[in-house]
């Protein structure tokens, strides 16, 4: 294990998070609030802990294999949203620093899940720092990091394998730090395009920016009690829209830049996703079709839902708690599955979900030709056995986790309900669930125990839960 | 596909349910009652059928294969059931078939899930059939046809491991049929050494024969409104242990017979089944201890309930419905667990659990070291990496499954709760939920389409899923 490059790398990461928290400062200047305080001295806290790492740990090799992205990805994380909660402590907006490493998780890890019953009541610059956590996380930090800071190390893909979401990462360009920064420059030319929509659409600037970062980052985190509600139907279709634009992989967008539209069009992929969309729309308007007034209604409030849904965003437009069971059992479903390998968004990935049901179909043939060797393709390649077999271990210990932080929340005294789709709604980053976590209410009903529990469920879901286990194993650090 | 073959051996099948339904068709003439001519006239439809199959379908050859296997246990289970709902609704005791075929199929597949509100209020004969049903359905329909009828086929083994559950069917003897023969021996052994030792207690004879029926196939069906509630603690332990014992894997019993004492106490699915059951005791009885008055009591419906479930019997000795959150989700858990592999018991099986744990552990090692080879090892032999393969495929549709028919549930009025608790109940052949479901209560709220549809997933858990879905589909009848 080369501890002093991981050591090194999270000196980076404090002082890019040091970096980060100037823009929410900035926002509290404008406003001039008083939680500008709270970011300088976070600031403060971030700088001096990234000088002393960096000053006691220069590597003497910067090569990293798999065991140090793991701990560079797993300490990175816990890091940013311990430091990351400290301003809404220290300004005294969230007394609990329980409460507030829950909110900062649940940002970074683009949940949007909130402790907050009066989320109108918070200054502009939390609110700002909050949702701007959505955007970082979303792309991720050390993808950040490592467009930024050049040569951070000459193996840098195993970290992006550790911090990318789904089954396989494809570099884009032969090096790690060119992908990297062809994934953020897509990311901030969509950023941008929805600001100005959402702007057209006559948003407040502010708000525009804020729900453009949790839409980006398929966060989830709003600035109105109500989340979306109140805004126009334009711009709950803007949302809808971006929403799903987040949730597919960039390798898509990636494409279009090169022209090759045509594989654009044949991703297997894409056309999964679209199909499951559509079908979840057709499903729920039907279902709910006479709770509203038009069929516009209707229409609108389903499509944004299930788009919020299965990009793992949280936003919410109506009460979705209300519905009736087929059309909350859809939605939870839709939690499962997530967005698109490579996109922003969390669930199992919708490639996953792919291979798995090609994986079974094969078992069927196999049991009825016992003797045929069959392979398994995935947009027109061979997917090696590898890859399907550590498909298979994802599937069993994502089911296993839900399992085990559906059980650790039995102990509080919700519903059944409440308490899956909570694990559901955490563990696949989406935000609101169902019950006493609708879309309308907040986690801070939960225990401290719980509220733990349910952070730890976040990052697990967020990072894939492989380099999170592995990364905080204090086996790894043993031998070289 | 040998289709002679398929008729020929369902015309066998038929014929042996009628033999199976003289044993009722005695008890009703004993009781004196009306339902004996529901029975002799399904007799008559039963050998009827039998009849012509057998002369309209004489096999040229006895060679089967996987398909032909599939085909056979598909048709012969929805036969045995199609044809034992009959005396219900003939006597007008349940007036409706499909809730006739729901109990039978219920009493088939070993679950115990019933639509009757008035249990009581049953004949004696058809109290026995249903109960009788747990026992032909525990082992196996076939395996019994097997057992009985020299020579049924050349190549019995595809059926055996059609019909039996866990992740891979071992020949204790070299011959199918002789293998099928010892099984049976011992099944019969212990299910009189239990009527032996609940006649000790004091409990009736036909009430000690239909409830060792119910404990013997972990089926679950009572004859009583409160199941086992009523009974003496001394037979309410008695069923307790009766319960864990079949969902043992029957190998054992066999290596116990033939004096490998050891072999037995090294088996890794024992001890793993031994301690999910002590700590699942464990946690329960801490969490309701405050609800009895006694320890004595406490561990008692504790154990008699843990041992209830991960049996998948469902009988019940107290209102578990009103325990607590996380004790209702340890029994969750429990019943996709399930018990062990080459046992009566449904759910997944300890050992496929086993498997699918080390497919992780495996897959976790192989993050950290890529080249390294790893084999998984179960009961000290290297596990194939087919079966590994298999188990994890197996999963994936397993809880595709439980989705899937969860969703279909959602259509009815209940909550989240009662839902999923029915479909894991009827999927994993326990019986009883929560809720609306609940030990207490009965599945005659659901419509004619769930329990359809309850049918087909108690149907898929009893065969693992893969037989039932590749027997019925027409495509394997085409080609030879």
């Amino acid at each position: 294990m080369n501890r002093r490059m991981v050591l090194n790398t999270l000196g980076h990461i404090a002082m890019a998070e040091a970096a980060l928290l100037v823009l929410p400062l900035i926002v509290s200047l404008i406003y001039n609030e008083g939680c500008a305080a709270a970011f300088l001295i976070t600031i403060g806290i971030c700088l001096i802990v990234g000088v002393i790492l960096n000053l006691t740990s220069r590597p003497g090799t910067k090569v990293i294999y798999a065991k140090e992205s793991f701990a560079i990805v797993a300490y990175a994380w816990l890091m940013m949203a311990g430091f990351g909660a400290l301003p809404f402590v220290i300004s005294g907006e969230i007394p609990s620093y329980i409460d507030a490493f829950f909110e900062t998780v649940s940002g970074f890890t683009t949940t949007g899940a909130s402790i907050l019953t009066d989320v109108e009541a918070m200054s502009k610059g939390l609110l700002f720092w909050r949702s701007f956590t959505h955007w970082i996380g979303g792309m991720g930090v050390l993808v950040f990091v490592m467009a930024l800071i050049p040569n951070m190390s000459d193996r840098s893909i195993h970290i992006m394998r550790a911090e990318m979401p789904g089954p396989e990462v494809g570099k884009l360009l032969p090096k790690a730090r060119d992908t990297a920064k062809i994934l953020y420059l897509i990311y901030i030319v969509l950023t941008a395009v929805e600001i100005v929509m959402l702007l057209a659409g006559g948003m407040p600037f502010f708000d525009s920016v804020v729900h453009t970062f949790g839409t980006a980052g398929t966060g989830g985190f709003g600035i109105k009690a109500d989340s979306i509600a109140g805004y126009s139907p334009y711009l709950q279709w803007v949302i809808a829209v971006f929403m799903l634009v987040f949730a597919l992989n960039f390798n898509l967008f990636y494409l279009i830049i090169i022209g090759k539209i045509k594989s654009v069009l044949k991703s297997t992929e894409l056309w999964c996703f679209v199909t499951i969309v559509a079908i979840s729309i057709g499903v729920i308007a039907v279902n709910i079709h006479k709770m509203y007034d038009s069929i516009e209604e209707v229409l609108r409030f389903t499509t944004f839902q299930v788009s919020s849904i299965i990009s793992t965003t949280g936003y919410a437009t109506t009460d979705f708690d209300l519905w009736p069971g087929l059309s909350k059992a859809v939605l939870m479903l839709l939690m499962i599955v997530g967005g698109c390998a490579g996109s922003t968004a969390g669930g199992l990935k919708v490639s996953r979900v792919i291979l798995l049901i090609k994986s079974v179909f094969r078992e069927f043939k196999k049991l009825l030709h016992p003797r045929s060797v069959r392979i398994v393709k995935l947009e027109g390649k061979r997917v090696d056995e590898q890859v399907l077999t550590a498909t298979a271990s994802y599937f069993v210990i994502y089911i296993l986790m839900i399992i085990s932080i559906f059980i650790l929340l039995s102990i509080e005294p919700f519903s059944i309900e409440t308490n899956l789709s909570a694990t559901l709604a955490c563990f696949n980053n989406i935000g609101p669930g169902f019950g006493t976590v609708g879309p309308t209410l907040s986690y801070s009903e939960y225990s401290a125990f719980s509220k733990i529990i349910l952070s730890i469920a976040m990052l697990l879901g967020r990072l894939e839960i492989f380099p999170l286990i592995l990364g905080l194993n204090p086996l790894i650090w043993k031998k070289r």
